[in-house]
């Protein structure tokens, strides 16, 4: 899909909301609609002209990027001064409109600001409404997450190579960072875990200066950017000989693994995915053992729609053919340490397809 | 200065503005107030009691670190289902209130939930609030904010090992990212910048796969993170010969940066720092080359307050002794390339302790 079919579609969202024009400041929205990549922008499409607002340390690179077909050929407005002042200035062209914003982006005090600066406009806000379109993605985009998973399933195949009993949790999580970029990722996804023994019990453990040793749960969770599309992937290890009770551990959520995984089609609620993965733990006395959601969405962002978690089903989401969601269930018991498998999926019709084709046992070191 | 000071004067803080009780959400704000550290989280102190309100990916960091003396002594709250449910039960103890919260890091979105799980709660925006007691360093954090520099200035003084001509940006930044792990930093404060040739007059380029060659200037900006917070520092570089332009370009920043650092003292607006090194730049023909700020300061976070920007004299802030800024001016010239010198400073009353001392000549490759 082009950017004026993404952009033709933000129109039609907004204008069946009764909005005159609408201003998109989610950085990955903006990634999304017109490929500009930056940690500060808006998107301000007005009287059916895309505005790409910009500091000045975009400007160039805005322009180049237009120019050169990266880009939408969006009209780069430069921001001199501050960023509400130019967006007033955007609207101003209009007169007095109904203009709709990113209610789960925008602060109170940002909101407040551009009141001040337009206040001919009446801000109207909206949720997710890119965010759903998002949420399905259309070939090039399935591709770009194919090779992601791809990419990263090779660096999960090699991993007995680089968890070595007595290397630091750094020293490891150092060494997926290197496979990371040696894979032709353009960067971490997020930073990478490696979370042994007792750090193993945490769900969002950094990695420290233990060492792994006999007896350890390690949980390797890393994933990567590649042509913009994130890959997320978790295998866990065990150094040498551990307990029957830890096998335990591992077997249920492998097991709660593949019943999310078989669950996973279109037409199930998100929650539905995540009961199904929930009732293998509490079978096995591990309810509160799981201690996060069972997913999420996957795309430009590492962390998107939809979210695959315990949910009232009226708040939940109907799974579509075109997601790609994680589907990484765990468990973590202090004293005994913990386990989390995850992998990426495309949701289809039928079932899905697994972008990440890794072994799933428990990675015997 | 220990937890309870700090969360003592933000009860101060919030008293003088007539509140009976206060929300933090903005994850840096919640590191300073009780050390936790992570990507959610609340910090409720309702009642003269902090609750520190964390989902179960945190609940056995959060216990464990209470426990071990790493966190305050905060009550650690669970969130079992939503944030927006476990905040208005914890309010609710209050009867209605006057409550305070983070307009400029809750989006309205967040406030509208927050407001239906909570009704009987007057919900009153603040800003900077915490972020404006950051700004002053207490003696733990200038130490480590000293160490940082310290470390960085060294990896500085090793450049010239690793920008060759023929390598890669991405290369040079990977070398660049090692060395910052070496150094005892536990990640990168942000992704390093190697941006050469025509790169380098984008002030926010992205290492990519093009080599440095002769005749290249090749802007290097990198960060880590020690003991929590953050050190910046960027330097220039020349690959082989560069023409007489870019000398010039270099000696106008290389001059600005000397300006702005003999203005920070103690009294003088951030503008008027910004100013210094805007007129040097303005003087040879460069205004419309400085396409930044002059600097930021420096913590727990890479960028906080204050900004030192071109500004009117009643937004901008004054400087007082014990906050801690960049120094970065930079000029960008399509065709010719971008210079830009950074290093970190710590505002004291007659002037300024330069905590960065790696040398500022134009590296010579």
């Amino acid at each position: 899909m082009g950017w004026a079919e993404r952009l033709q579609r933000l129109r039609d969202d907004y204008a069946a909301r009764d909005l005159d024009a609408f201003v998109v400041s989610t950085p990955a929205n903006l990634t999304y609609l017109c490929g500009f990549v930056g940690t500060a922008g808006l998107l301000a499409d007005v009287a059916r002209r895309a505005r790409l607002i910009v500091d000045g340390r975009y400007w160039a690179a805005a322009r180049r990027g237009s120019e050169e077909g990266r880009l939408a050929a969006v009209d780069v407005v430069p921001v001199t001064d501050r960023y509400d002042a130019t967006l007033a200035a955007v609207l101003r062209e209009l007169g007095p409109a109904r203009v709709g914003y990113e209610a789960d982006h925008v602060t109170v005090a940002t909101l407040r600001q551009w009141r001040g600066a337009a206040p001919g406009a009446t801000w109207v806000p909206t949720e997710s409404l890119i965010a759903r379109r998002r949420m399905i993605k259309d070939a090039s985009e399935i591709a770009a997450l194919r090779r992601a998973g791809k990419a990263l399933s090779e660096i999960a195949r090699g991993l007995r190579l680089l968890v070595r009993e007595g290397r630091t949790e750094r020293e490891v999580a150092r060494a997926i960072d290197e496979a990371i970029d040696r894979a032709g990722f353009s960067e971490n996804a997020f930073p990478t875990i490696v979370a042994s023994g007792p750090n193993s019990a945490l769900p969002h453990a950094r990695p420290t200066d233990r060492r792994l040793r006999a007896g350890d749960l390690v949980v390797l969770d890393f994933g990567g950017r590649l042509d913009g599309y994130c890959g997320d992937l978790t295998r866990t290890a065990a150094i040498g000989q551990v307990g029957a009770d830890a096998r335990r551990l591992f077997d249920a959520v492998r097991e709660a693994q593949a019943a999310a995984i078989a669950a996973v089609r279109a037409g199930i609620l998100s929650s539905g995915v995540d009961a199904a993965a929930r009732q293998v733990l509490e079978t096995r006395g591990l309810a509160e053992a799981f201690l996060h959601a069972t997913g999420h969405g996957l795309g430009l962002d590492v962390h998107e729609a939809p979210r695959l978690a315990r949910e009232d089903p009226d708040r939940a989401t109907p799974l579509e053919a075109g997601m790609v969601c994680t589907i990484e269930p765990g468990a973590y018991v202090d004293g005994l340490g913990g386990v989390r498998l995850e992998d990426d999926v495309l949701v289809t019709a039928e079932g899905c397809e697994v972008l990440t084709d890794a072994p799933r046992d428990l990675l015997l070191v």
